[in-house]
This record gives C-alpha cells, sequence and structure tokens, in this order.
C-alpha cells in the first residue's frame, strides 16, 4: 500500500514539473508560488539569475533629489538592466511619504528594465523601529525585552513591518535572535538579553510582528523579517565585533539555537543572515553544516539566507579561509548564502565560474528560487506599489506613538527603592533637580508635561558630557571640576535630585575597524566622573534617584552603593523621559525586570543566571558576592506576595504535562505590574545541567490587595536537553519548580519525571 | 606469510596466558612486568583489588612521633590489612632522612600486613621542588617556563624526581599539563604558561626529569609523574577554580591535548590526573570518551588515571551527574579512572557493587592491572626500601642548590629598561633603596652577598603589607599614608629605588569554597596603593627599578608606564631575591621571556598571542592598543641583531622537511643569552587559523660583537591542524615564517606547502 502511494506521487510529480517547466506562465496569479518560480526560473539567463543574489545599498546611486523624485546613478542604471534581488534603504533620509512615492517609481523603473519583470526587495533595519526618517521611535530590544511582555513586543513590531512596508520596504534586516552574554559588545542592546527562552519569546514576537503574523505578507500590509545573526554572535570573543566565536556544541544546541529555531519554526521568518566571524574555527559564512544543515535540514528553513554585509568577499580579504574572491564566493554558495549584501567582487564572479564549472548552475538556481519565492510571497509580482493615501494615515499614527509610551512604560526597571523614595508625590511642593551627563534638551519640558498642572518645580542642567560628541574618534572628556560643583549647588538647592547616568551613544555603539568607529568596550564601569558626582550628591543628604540610560550592561557600584533609588531605563523610545517622569511620579508603577545580570565587575564574565550550579559555588577575592543585580530582578510600587506554589501532579512523564501554580497577592498600596517568572531547575542530569532555567512568565496585574492564581504549563520538551550522545535526552529524576519576582527570589516546589 | 605468522603468535600467546594465571610466581624477578600481574591479579579478593584502587591522605593516621618513628591510627590499621594503593604525603612535615626512614618503616609495615605483600606508592606533589620539608626549594612552573630552557628544566624536575625518591616517595601529583589563559585563576602559575608549544617542550621536560628518563624508574632514582588536569583545567569559566569548562572540540584537540598527549607518548608519564569540573557538559571524572577514548584508545596510554581529591564522589555531591555516591562510582570506574583519591564513599562501594553487577569486576581488574603495573615498573615489589645514605648525601645537594640559582638567573624577565637603567654599576659608589611590600627579611642580605666587596650602600624598608598575611579570610589592608610618606623619605636619600611590587600569597593561590580559602581574582591590576607608591616615588626623579613577584599576570599599566625598568621575577626559587640583585648588578643579563601575553585589562580576556587573526583586527575603545607586553618579549644587556632569514626550500611537501634559519648577532656590549623565536602562520586555511603559532625556539649566548646562525627544522607535522571534517589535515599553501626575539618583534620569509 506505502509503496504503491509513493509510485503515484512520483509520476505526479515528474508530470507536475514536466508541465511548468514548459508552458506555464508565471504572471499567472492562479498558480501556486512554486509553480510561478519553476515557470520564471528557467527563462532567466545566467547573469539575471545572479543579479537576483545581490542586494546593493541605496548610496551607491538610487538618491531623491530635493524634490523627492528618483535619480539613478549611470552604476545603478547598468546594474538594473538584469534585475536585482534587493536594494538596501532606499529614502531612508526622507519622509515617509516621499520616500513612498520614489519607492514607487524605484520599483517600477526596476520592473520595466529588467526582461521578465522581477520586482526588487527594498530592505531596511528595524530594532527600535523602521531605520528611516519619519517613523515612529520605539525603545531598543534590550529595552523591550525588560517589558518581560511578548504581547506588547509584537504590537510594537506590528506597527513596525506596517510603516515599513508604507514606505515601500519589503524585508527588514532584524531582529537579532543572538543570546548576548557579554556586555563588552558594543551591540549588546540590539538584543533581547541573556536568557535563552525570554530572547526566544521576544524573536517570535518581533518576527511575527513584522511580518504580520506571516498573512500580512502576501497582503501587502507587512515586511519579511531577517533573523540574525547566525550563529553565536552574541558571544564574539572578547566581546568583540567581528572576532572569533568558540561555542561548545551541546550549548549551542541547547542554548543559542532555540531563538532561531523558533524564528524558523513558529514565526515563519522569511530570512536569516548569517554571523560575522567563525564559529569554532569555521567561518560562518562558509559554514554548510549550519546555513543547510541545521538551518535547512533540521529545521525545514525555506526561506533565503543572505550574508552580512561584504562577508562573502571578506572569506577572502578578512577570514582567510577561500584562496581567492571567487573561491570565496563558491564557498559561500556552497554553504547556502543565498543572497550577498554590497560585495562588488564576489557573488559578481558566479556567471563567469559556472563556465568553468557548470555545475555550480544547481547551487545557484536553489537560491535564486528561494529570492523569488520570497517575491511571490510578498506579492510582488501582483503588487508591487504602495498606496501614498495609506503612507499618510498610516506612520506614526496616534495608536502607534502611544504604544510607543506604552511599551516605556512596561520596560523600565526599578532597581533599588530604599524607603520607598519612589514614587514621588506631585501634590507635594517639591524642587526637583534634573542633572547630569544624560539629560536631554527637551527632558524638563517631558517632566512637566508628565507632572501637569502640580506642586513640582524643575530645574536641569546636564553639567558635562561624557565624551567630545562631535564624532570623529571619541574622546573621554576630562573630568570638569566646575562643572560638578554647579551641580552640586544646583542640588542643595533641591528637595530631590534626579541624575541622569550611563552611557552616551559613543561609549556603546556597533564597532568597525578605524579609531573613529570603535564601540566595543574592554571594562563595564561608567566613563568620566560619573561615581563623583554620585558621591558628592548623595554626600548632600537629600533623595536621590538615579536614571540610568545605556546601550551596555554597567557595572554600576558606586551607584548601587549610594543612590537611594535607581531607575533602569536602557534606550527608551523618543518619549523615554515623560515615561520615566510618570514613573517617578506615581503615575504608574514600574515593572520592567533585567533581561541580563548586572555583575560587579567585567571581571566576572561570562555570568549569566542560568550556568552551570558548579560556577556559583564559590567567590572571587575582594569582591562581593553573587552579581550586583540578578536576572529577572524588578521592583514595583505594589507589592508581591507569592503563596502556595503547587503542582498538579508530583509527577510527569514523557507523555504528560503538568500545571504549576502559585498564588500572587498585592499587598501593596497601588495597582501594578508583575512579571511572574518561573524557573525549573534538573537536580541531577548526566551532563552538568543549569543552575536554573527560565521556562515561563506572565505579566499580571494587580489591585491592591488583589490576588491571581498564576499557572504554568510543565511540558516534557522543557525538560530536554542534549546528553551525552548529543541526542536529546528526557531524564527520570527529581526537578524543582522555582516560581517568583526575580532569578533569585522565588518559592519552589519539587516534582519527578518517571518514564 | 603473513597468516602463518599471525597463527603461530595467537598459540604462543594463548599458551602464556595459560601458564601465567596458573602457575607463575608474581615475586619471580625473571618474569616480565605483565606476566607478574597476570600471576598476582587472580589471587585477590575483591576487597583486595579495590584497595589498590584507592589512595589517602597520610594525615587520616600515618604520623611520625617527635623522633619521626611511625605512629599509624587504628583507622589506618585496618585500612592496611588489605593493602593499598597509595598514601599522599607520609613525613612531609619532617627532614629528608627521618621522612625517608618512616617511609620505609611504613613500607614494610603495609607489605608485612596484606597478604600478597603489595607494597605502596608514596605520592607527593612537586611543582617547584618537592612539597615537603628540607627539599629544594625551585621557582614556579610559570617561572621556568619563562626560561625557555627545557634542558634546564629537565635537570631541576630531576632534582626533584630524586630528592623525593631519597625521601621513600614513589609518584607526583605534578607536572600541570595546563594551557593556561585565565589570569584571574588562582592557580595559574602552576602552569607553563599560554602557549601550546612552549608548554608541550616544559611538561616534556617535566615528566622526563622527574622520572630519570624513564629509566630512573626501575633504578629506584626517580619517581612516576603524574600529568594533570586533563583535560581543559586551565580554562575554568570566569577562571574560576571547580567552575565548568566551554572548549570547542577543534581547538581541545589542536590546542588543549597537545602537552598531555606528549606527556604520554613522548615522555612516558606513569599517571594521569582528572581534572575537576566539567568539559563542555560532561563532567571530566566521568568522561569515557576523553578518559578512555583520547587517552587510551588515541594515544595507547598504559599508566594509571587518578582522580583529583574527592572528585569520584563528587560527581553525585558536587556536579550532580550521578543520583547517589555508588552511581558516581559507577561512572568514573567506567570512564577509566583506575584510582580513587581521599573519597572515602565512593570506590569503598565496589566491592559491594560487585555482588549486584558482577560484570563490574572486568573494570576493576583492568584499573589495578594499571596500579599494580606501576608498582612492578616502580621496582616496588623487588626493592621497596631507600638507603638512608642516600638520603643524606643526596637531598640539597649543592649542584642542586645551584641550579636552584642557575634556573632563577634564567627565568627573570626584563620587561622595561629605559635608557639603560639596568645594569646598575656596582663598582660607583651607589646608594640603592631596597622597598615595597613584596621585600622579604633576608632580601637586603641576599642583595649584599650579590654584590660583594663594592660601593653599593644598601637601605631596605618593607613599609607596608597588601594583605592582613595573618590567614583566616584575607583582606586587603588599607592605605597607610604614613608608610608610604615613609618609603618616599627613604627614597629621596638614595640614588637608586628598587620596588619590590606585585602580589603576596594570599592574593592568587588555590581556592577553595569558604572566605578564608578564596584565591580567585575578578581583577588583575595590583593590588592596594602600590600605583600610588610608584607615582609618588617615580615622581622624585631618580632611576626606579621595579621588580615584579606575583603568581598571577598583572595589568601593570602604572608601572609598565612610571618605572625605568622593570624586572619580572614571578616567583624565583628560594635565592630568589640573590640571582635578581645578580642581575640588576649585570653579573648576568637577563634572558627570561614572557610565557604569558600581559593585558592591559582584564577586560581583554581571552587574550593570547596565537588567537585567531580575526580577534586582533579591531581594538577596545578608550584602550591603548595591544597587550601591554607581548608574549614571549624579554629585554637583555646585550643587543640582538636578527638578519638573513632563509629557508632552506621555498617548498615543503608532505613528505619532506626543510630548514629555516637566521643569523642572531649580538651587537651589544655583553655576553648575554637570547631565546630565539620561531613562530609560523598559516596564510589561509580551510578553518580560521592562529595569527601565529610558536613552533619552535632555542637560547642562545652570544659573546659581544659574535653571531650566530640559528636553523629550525620545518615538519609537515608542524601545519597540521584539525580540518572542518574534525580530520588533521595538511593543507597546501603559502606559509609564512618568522623568527625574532618575541612574539611582536621577527623578520620574515614565506614558503609554501606543495601537495
Amino acid at each position: 500500500m506505502k509503496k504503491l502511494l509513493i509510485l503515484s506521487l512520483t509520476i505526479i510529480l515528474f508530470s507536475a514539473c514536466g508541465e511548468s517547466t514548459s508552458k506555464k506562465d508565471y504572471k499567472d496569479k492562479s498558480l501556486s508560488i512554486d509553480e510561478r518560480v519553476d515557470a520564471l526560473l528557467p527563462l532567466m539567463s545566467i547573469e539575471e539569475k545572479v543579479a537576483q543574489m545581490r542586494i546593493f545599498h541605496a548610496n551607491i546611486g538610487t538618491k531623491p533629489d530635493k524634490d523627492g523624485n528618483l535619480v539613478l546613478s549611470k552604476r545603478v542604471i547598468k546594474k538594473l538592466k538584469l534585475g536585482i534581488a534587493g536594494i538596501k534603504n532606499p529614502g531612508e533620509h526622507i519622509d515617509p511619504v516621499t520616500a513612498a512615492k520614489m519607492n514607487n517609481e524605484l520599483q517600477k523603473y526596476i520592473i520595466e528594465n529588467n526582461r521578465w519583470g522581477i520586482p526588487a526587495l527594498f530592505v531596511t533595519e528595524s530594532y527600535n523601529g523602521v531605520d528611516a526618517e519619519g517613523c515612529t521611535l520605539f525603545g531598543r530590544p534590550m529595552t523591550s525585552a525588560a517589558s518581560f511582555n511578548p504581547e506588547l513586543v509584537q504590537r510594537q513590531w506590528d506597527v513596525v513591518g506596517k510603516e515599513a512596508r508604507l514606505r515601500g520596504m519589503h524585508m527588514c534586516h532584524s531582529p537579532e535572535a543572538d543570546v548576548v552574554r557579554d556586555p563588552r559588545f558594543g551591540r549588546m542592546s540590539e538584543a533581547f538579553g541573556e536568557d535563552t527562552y525570554l530572547v526566544t519569546q521576544m524573536v517570535k514576537s518581533a518576527v511575527k510582528g513584522v511580518q504580520g503574523d506571516y498573512k500580512g505578507l502576501g497582503a501587502g500590509t507587512h515586511i519579511g523579517a531577517v533573523a540574525k545573526h547566525f550563529a553565536g554572535y552574541g558571544q564574539v570573543l572578547g566581546g568583540s565585533n567581528f572576532a572569533a566565536i568558540e561555542i561548545s556544541e551541546r550549548t549551542l544546541i541547547d542554548e543559542i539555537y532555540p531563538p532561531f529555531e523558533a524564528a524558523v519554526k513558529e514565526a515563519k521568518t522569511l530570512g536569516i543572515m548569517a554571523s560575522h566571524g567563525d564559529l569554532n574555527g569555521v567561518a560562518s559564512h562558509g559554514n554548510k553544516e549550519l546555513l543547510t544543515g541545521v538551518l535547512r535540514d533540521q529545521w525545514g528553513f525555506e526561506g533565503y539566507v543572505v550574508s552580512d554585509s561584504n562577508d562573502i568577499a571578506r572569506l577572502f580579504y578578512f577570514m582567510k579561509v577561500a584562496e581567492s574572491p571567487e573561491a570565496a564566493a563558491q564557498m559561500g554558495l556552497e554553504a547556502g548564502i543565498d543572497i550577498d549584501l554590497y560585495a562588488e567582487d564576489s557573488y559578481s564572479y558566479l556567471p563567469k565560474m559556472v563556465k568553468d564549472n557548470p555545475e555550480l548552475e544547481k547551487l545557484i538556481d536553489r537560491s535564486v528560487r528561494r529570492v523569488l519565492r520570497t517575491k511571490f510571497i510578498l506579492g510582488l509580482f501582483d503588487n508591487p506599489y504602495i498606496d501614498l493615501e495609506e503612507t499618510k494615515k498610516g506612520v506614526r499614527s496616534d495608536s502607534s506613538l502611544k504604544l510607543a509610551r506604552e511599551s516605556d512604560l512596561e520596560s523600565v526597571i526599578l532597581l533599588k527603592n530604599e524607603e520607598n523614595t519612589l514614587p514621588l508625590n506631585k501634590n507635594k511642593s517639591t524642587r526637583v533637580a534634573l542633572l547630569g551627563p544624560l539629560l536631554k534638551k527637551n527632558t524638563k519640558e517631558m517632566f512637566e508635561s508628565a507632572v501637569g498642572n502640580s506642586n513640582i518645580k524643575f530645574i536641569a542642567e546636564k553639567g558635562f558630557t561624557l565624551t567630545n560628541e562631535k564624532g570623529g574618534a571619541p574622546e573621554l572628556l576630562p573630568r570638569n571640576p566646575k562643572a560638578i560643583a554647579k551641580l552640586v549647588n544646583i542640588a542643595k538647592k533641591s528637595d530631590v535630585v534626579v541624575l541622569f547616568l550611563g552611557g552616551d551613544k559613543f561609549t556603546a555603539k556597533e564597532a568597525y575597524f578605524s579609531n573613529s568607529t570603535l564601540g566595543d568596550r574592554a571594562t563595564i564601569d561608567p566613563v568620566g566622573p560619573q561615581d563623583e558626582l554620585v558621591e558628592k550628591i548623595t554626600a548632600l543628604g537629600k533623595k536621590v534617584i538615579v536614571v540610568l540610560k545605556h546601550r551596555r550592561t554597567l557595572s554600576i557600584n558606586t551607584i548601587a552603593a549610594k543612590a537611594d533609588a535607581i531607575l533602569d531605563t536602557w534606550d527608551l523610545s523618543e518619549f523615554g523621559d515623560e515615561s520615566t517622569a510618570r514613573i517617578i511620579f506615581g503615575e504608574v508603577s514600574p515593572s520592567g525586570k533585567c533581561p541580563v545580570t548586572i555583575p560587579r565587575s567585567i571581571g566576572q564574565l561570562p555570568y549569566h543566571y542560568s550556568m552551570k550550579e558548579i560556577n556559583y559555588k564559590k567567590e572571587y577575592l575582594f569582591l562581593g558576592k553573587g552579581p550586583l543585580y540578578p536576572f529577572g530582578h524588578g521592583l514595583s510600587y505594589g507589592k508581591f506576595d507569592y503563596t502556595n506554589i503547587n503542582v498538579s501532579n508530583s509527577e510527569i512523564t514523557p507523555n504528560t504535562e503538568i500545571t504549576a501554580s502559585v498564588t500572587v497577592t498585592n499587598s501593596g498600596k497601588v495597582k501594578a505590574k508583575e512579571v511572574v517568572q518561573m524557573y525549573i531547575k534538573d537536580e541531577i542530569g548526566s551532563v552538568t545541567r543549569p543552575d536554573k532555567e527560565l521556562k515561563g512568565f506572565e505579566k499580571i496585574e494587580l489591585a491592591p490587595g488583589e490576588s491571581k492564581t498564576v499557572s504554568f504549563t510543565i511540558t516534557p520538551k522543557m525538560l530536554e536537553f542534549t546528553g551525552k550522545s548529543m541526542e536529546k535526552v528526557l531524564e527520570a529524576g527529581d526537578y524543582t519548580v522555582k516560581i517568583g519576582t526575580s532569578s533569585k527570589e522565588y518559592i519552589e516546589t519539587k516534582f519527578k519525571l518517571k518514564k
């Protein structure tokens, strides 16, 4: 019976193939996407195929003139005759409507000037909103991760997807699915934190959001995601961009791959971007086992893999794993990279190379098929243009801007709150000094708008900046005693001081190679005289609230010891200071939680909460115990009591699930949100096991006195890990489930897995 | 013909087996070792066998009384009836002759009180001399590694082996074969450095030395080595003892295994010790792939594997990879651990466990065979006692003490020597102040003895200590302004200041779990007010020489910037200050080289000279470029010019070798030694390749004006690495050979590998 079925299927497939290549028309909308791709591909010349494997940057010649009309360079005109896979950032510096108009023109030009009328993908980046003029600016991914609210993150990325599509974009090189565990790395805030589970939830939300839950792609309302950087990029050695990566196979499978796997299998991301550097010696852009073995053979990924900027050519120039640019192109192609981002001397050699090695055309066809498929999924053959009326209405809509504020309010982390320093009473007459290097020009205005008619008087003074912010090679500015004295004098005349501290945009950024483009650091101590400022201000005996703004984890030892209250805001939306003010004055209780461990010193690294239990048994000489603040930590204006932890069954089997529940009561005086976190610890394993692992969380809101039972399903799948033989195993034995307010504060109970 | 031969051999083997198990007598010296083991093993009860798999510490009850006579506790008397694999450190606190006498008694008691008269192994440690009263004290391994003189290291360990055997010892749990790349780790100075090749040479020398080139074992003049800790212990995460270890498979094979492989295959070490912690998730004491697969199946190791202290039981208690102490015992046994060090509740369960699982006896026999074999190799069945007359003559002989001085003189590293500050002229009338926290009581005396009749006047003042050295939980002492002022005042009255700086024995040591036993650190900056002292003293405008004494790499930024000269002495022999003085006054030119990279900051880690080229392409924001001092760096009073680099053939093939040579000329004014270093760089590889790798070095001595051609053989084996498919590969292409005075200063030429 089985045999017969296979036989008949084979016949059908054969006949389908026969038909599609000979008679079907790729323009026929009634055909399936695969049929349309099958119909188009054989028509294309090798040069046209390879053009579908390259993305160039708009800045090489697709600029708008001053009225927003498209101007093409000669170089681009020549290129576009063959068609193109995509163009990065067309119209990024112009407003959304003008950009959409120009992109319509550009798309039209492309369609009309290549033989088969193949449209192009217009590609953007979008980690905190579409990276283009005039779009809604949200908090960075690390900031929104602190919300521990995937639903909110999905809504945020839904806005991103819509605004991008309305500009005429089709794909974004986002989100980052990297588990980031090294705060020296200048890009850490582009990722969603140190924890595999948290990152996985957030990446799923981001991909689903930006793709309109996949349905938005064909509907023309959303854009395709490109999850990056596959794989291990969050742990470049020394936190140094472009450096080598060393992660053992088991850690890769259990801790690094899951966000990518979820992006592929659950969220159906259209694209994946490979990582700079290498992974255990194998250059990521030449890693067939990773890009084809894991991604496609294991996970069934059907989208395209795009290189990071110039990284295929870099297999020769930089990684030195290929003997020539041509060899690099072949290596990338064979590994499974479908699109070459930017390089002028890599996939461009493929047409020539095919003449010597006709076998390559099969691999080229494989890649082109994936790119064309993406364009059909996005509806670009049938519906390539944007309705400018929609753009006018849809970008920076009131609801989007409201959402940016909502996200901020859920993302601010109250690290410390001695003697309920916060919230401040806005009905009490108070002189509040807003001081310090991270103060923005409009901070005072935002604070005033947040308190409305009240008895609060603000005075704002930045005092000093941390770096020479003019660009060029950034330098730390020397201590300015007069500036510090001025801030101290203002503080003296105030009742409460809010210090805006942290790091500026130069102290943590994506790092390149020249002095003016460095962005990784060897220390995570706050730069400049910030600690001195804290010491002098706190010595005055006034209440001191520190608002931290930063793009990398900072070992804020002095601030943690001296400040009365600390609000960790990472890098909020364009309305960040307003949201911070609303929290300071108690309009909303903070509910953000640390998406990373905050260490006392860079010397504690690697240091995340889910390391092997054996890593925490011993401390360092002359250093305080544990981290400054643990993963998952975040205080509230409410007071949450955790009681009655229970499991529905003290035994779980490979075929059953159980439920763990806890009662959370807000015994405080204000309504507040809380992130209830469930960690599981495998007490004994055949390999050394994490101290605990986040396996569930839920954000709830409780009125004063209100109680709620929060339940989490525990599935056998959650208890799996990669065993000694490198296969996933599920082991009988004792487990502990810990439910609480952070990775350090919880109540717990046990259950057994029985096989 | 071949078939016939095999057949006849089989017959011979069969008949030999038949005889040995039935008729042969293990006391018959004319039999081979294997025959004797075969004869003895079947006679033993399971309890007697398991007793041969345990080592206990002498402190549980084999103490000498005040006259050095053996006193056994009841507990020990009971134990010894079954025999014992070995005893750790018997007589460690008494002088060599009394110890040898007591150990003879102890051995006699053991032999006469177990049924088969099986002698015990007496085991010591010996990283800088036998760890026992009255033996010659050499510099630590990191110190002697700085000599870059394997022949000298072999002579040093030869003395160790002899002195240990003369005390009645038979094995030492040394040397460390760990490649150590994390200066936070408190034990780093027990290892031979960061470089695989350097460590390999030194470990080979140590094992050969201590074993008397193997011949000394049976001759009764030397002891067996136990190379440790297999594998990866030099890279515990966070530099934290007992922590997990993550090293990718390729790095393990190419960089971590080679010193162990050489210890086994080339130096024929009798023992291997497993590592604390895990390796990529698999507990090292339960790692069959490592302890049996790599060690025995791949390398043919025939000695025994011993656990680290209590580590088999710890598979249950600490590592949590076994469900019970019995399961831990089975895991250790199956993985291939032959001897359980110290644990009272681990292999002790084996006799009971065999009743339920008779298959285990095969594994027990396998281990006991290895232990008995070791005892036969050491001649203990035939010749178990020490001739006390030999002990009297042999320990701390003049030649051994001279060797300790010789080793020192080759190990001191001249890091910096501005304007030829060093050497000082001992004929010139000079007031020299010897100051600082690392000054020893007898430093002044040693300096005086070194200059003999001269015009040098010394004044010595320690000023302050770094920690409360009384023991208990060590604390950093607060800055003492008076003590610093006193040192500055003394300096003012001197012509030259020698500052003794670095770290004391509490700031870097093997770390355990309680506050009083911590030894790993999260920073490598010099502790206490040492930088302040340097700044105040150098501000006086006198010549300032810093002598660094330390047991971990220190990021000596201030010292490097301010001192006129820096002598890095790590931790020299008991004659260290005398040797340092002789170098300061120019009797000998320094010739030590950095066995590790000296970083500017702990935040640069991991940071060794042989990382992938891509790791060095980008710097950190606000930090100086590169390391403070590179691997292999070390200045001289001579001046070495490198010219005429040549390869004997510009092509090498898989079956040929070539020679690289260079001319080194001492254009300086004094006779001096120099370590000529050869690095090879594989320009393009199928996997990302190290920036360069040390593949040869030679220490030469040149008179002023003298030239020497130094040649190194380059073999195809040197160019092998683990390729993409995890097999060793040899790849055609371009290589560069760099020969010079450090990993940063060299001349170079190219050659090709042709296949």
